[in-house]
């Protein structure tokens, strides 16, 4: 076997074999296979598609290319969360204390944002002395103490992931369904949980634009989680505009905290609770979704999901004082608001209208622009700046009139402000009549 | 403009601006774009394909990437002849006398055999003494003093093509029609010559198998160097078996010799005399190809060629004598003949079969066996044995007799002597009908 016919086969559109695939994640993983026949691959695959059995192997190699995570060790169906990626998404911090409170084990492995999304564990770390960096061990501990813990994921899980993600970013081959779903779910699959509950994000700040395309990315994962034996069910849900209000670090953080206290934003809320609902049901303490879903809002209500939350804070070495002082957080150095420009209530014959509606929200561009501010990452070595981020004062369909402040942004980078202005000036757009409410949850996808 | 973007266009299909081909071939060829990122690209360009003036600018990127040689103090039209490469095709080593000896002016660069084709610079070295790395300035003084002189490409010829072609060998994007084309014709049209005659192979023995692929390969080659301004003919010729009898670089030279001689093969005579009829016809010195075929007879007859080539050997430094004494060739260590053996006669039946007729030649594995007794290269650093090769008895159509002998096969490696015999064995097929004569001259193309 050799790299050359492998590349060959896939270029003509033939099926590879479960030892092709081996054969190429573990020479790529062990640097046997150089980086420009991978790539060649890679592109060979992103044209030519793999089915389904290719990629449950390619999965599978992946997975097995680090550690696999065993959980054996704590008691009941371990319940794991997974985003495919969104902007203002800070749902993890809100669903897992929400589940844990009603009596599932989350062992939760989160990654870091990249590009025009965020991450758990860059938001987790806004809060002063929270580690997420923690031993295997200690991790297991932690979930049997109070049935969650969130740590970052380590470099011994999928490995080859690491890799052949970090070749398809810089070589334009992220966006296929046989990619995307073996790079996440490699990584699910290896963090040794019993039962998966997937986000599949949809809309202008999702890797899928549309539902068809969401659709596929969810069945597809679907059947793989299945076909490794894992309980899996995938959501798919509205990504065209973002989660909440609030979008960068330490913010989100606090819109989560206030989530919990009963005052988030709705969507944010209904989004939560229905995850919840499902990890509820499919972790076994709940009979269907919808018994999965009182049993979240009576945690909320009650206030035992925060007191979850708080746990996790104190058992990963957080202070716990944050949670009713926001001052603890990094606090940003400038504050501007965008507010609503003549040229924007300017109508098409010249005229100003007195009142318009929000029509779009360019969500991915937000991101980016978040990103831009100091809150993401460009690159895996930058620096995030967990104070910077977006504040939204009107979302999709608000109506809106001349002065009223859109958005507030802030940074600690002075350099950055006037950049951010522009950038957070152009995502929205206007029209004249009330758009339709976009639903939230979209379609829910089990076996 | 970034590299990404570049990638992202093609993937998508998109035609790729002029600007974009040289920031990619100029990027490649100082070394700013990565390995991987070019790899991406070429696999991307395989599947979706580049458009007549992509093509064009990426051929005309890879000529402007190193020296353009200045021929204009030669006087006359100079022609190039270039073949797309086959087995045993010594075809240059007789059409350059005959042409040069109507009075066209060649100044020819040639290049190296890889994988299963063999070189003009190869063959040409193992005439002892013989120098093919020639500065220009002796070059052109050569060609003014006999019309003739035959060297090895620079390495400032077309250097991002040598990049490029190295990348797209161990990245299995080498057979597409536009890059082909533009490898080949980046270094044609940096050569310097005014006229080009192209020998496109076609049959099994060549990278394009059928005539309608051979058909588009040299239309695309001729509207490409039209367009650069060169007068161009392609004509499409039979690669189903060896030109000639011999295979390997001594036994190639001595068969030309002897075609000069007037006692060549009845192939590589007729291509010759057909190839040298256009390269007169083009370079104005016959008003048709038919004049010019006459003119090249008459240089054959003559002795004038030979004279030529015997001109050839002297300007640059080679031993003259070897045109009448073969021994002074680099000699094999072994030799041995492969005999038709019952296996080869038996019947469907399972009787024996008294006579029959070879009805196939599987053209590209009787050159990787001649590569792999020695006389051709696997890598760009493996060393020849110009001794090694193979000599044809009989050729497609001949009738074969149990014990009769197909081949000579003959090396200085005696290790090779046994998979030589397996491989070399394997490569005919009989049947009990005549086969139809395959057609040489098969389709001429020109403007």
């Amino acid at each position: 076997m050799n790299m050359y016919d492998i590349i060959y086969k896939k270029r003509e559109g033939g099926i590879l074999t479960k030892d092709e695939i081996d054969y190429f994640v573990k020479g790529y993983t062990n640097n046997n296979i150089p980086d420009y026949q991978a790539a060649a691959l890679l592109m060979a695959i992103f044209l030519k598609k793999m089915n389904n059995e290719e990629t449950f192997n390619l999965t599978a190699s992946m997975k097995n290319s680090g550690d696999i995570i065993d959980l054996s060790s704590i008691n009941g169906i371990k319940v794991d969360k997974h985003s495919t990626g969104g902007v203002g998404d800070k749902t993890t911090l809100i669903v897992a204390p929400l589940a844990a409170a009603a009596g599932i084990p989350i062992a939760k492995m989160s990654g870091r944002g990249l590009g025009f999304t965020g991450g758990t564990i860059d938001k987790l770390e806004s809060i002063p002395g929270f580690k997420t960096s923690v031993e295997t061990e200690e991790f297991i501990k932690l979930v049997n103490n109070s049935n969650l813990s969130v740590i970052g994921q380590t470099a011994h899980i999928a490995p080859a992931d690491k890799k052949i993600y970090a070749l398809r970013d810089v070589t334009a081959t992220v966006d296929n369904l046989s990619l995307i779903t073996s790079s996440i779910m490699s990584k699910k699959l290896a963090s040794g949980s019993d039962a998966i509950v997937l986000d599949v994000k949809c809309g202008n700040g999702a890797f899928m634009n549309n539902l068809h395309d969401a659709e596929k990315l969810g069945e597809l994962m679907v059947d793989i989680g299945f076909a490794d034996g894992k309980k899996i069910i995938a959501i798919i849900t509205d990504m065209n505009q973002p989660l909440g209000r609030a979008i960068g670090n330490s913010n989100e953080v606090i819109e989560a905290i206030e989530t919990l206290k009963g005052n988030g934003p709705d969507d944010i809320t209904q989004l939560s609770l229905t995850l919840a609902s499902y990890m509820i049901y499919i972790g076994g303490k709940a009979s269907s979704p919808d018994e999965g879903y009182k049993m979240a809002v009576s945690a909320l209500k009650s206030g035992n999901a925060l007191k979850k939350l708080i746990k996790l804070i104190k058992g990963q070495g957080g202070n716990i004082d944050v949670v009713n002082d926001y001052t603890l957080f990094p606090q940003p150095a400038w504050s501007v608001e965008i507010k609503v420009t003549r040229e924007m209530m300017m109508d098409e014959n010249g005229g100003l209208s007195e009142k318009k509606y929000i029509s779009n929200i360019d969500t991915k561009n937000i991101g980016l622009a978040s990103q831009h501010l100091g809150a993401g990452r460009a690159t895996k070595e930058d620096i995030i700046d967990l104070s910077a981020g977006i504040y939204l004062h009107r979302k999709l369909g608000d109506s809106v009139s001349l002065g009223d402040v859109l958005a507030t942004i802030s940074g600690t980078d002075y350099s950055r402000k006037e950049s951010g202005i522009k950038e957070v000036s152009k995502v929205f757009s206007f029209g004249n009549i009330k758009p339709e409410k976009q639903t939230l949850i979209k379609k829910v996808i089990m076996k």
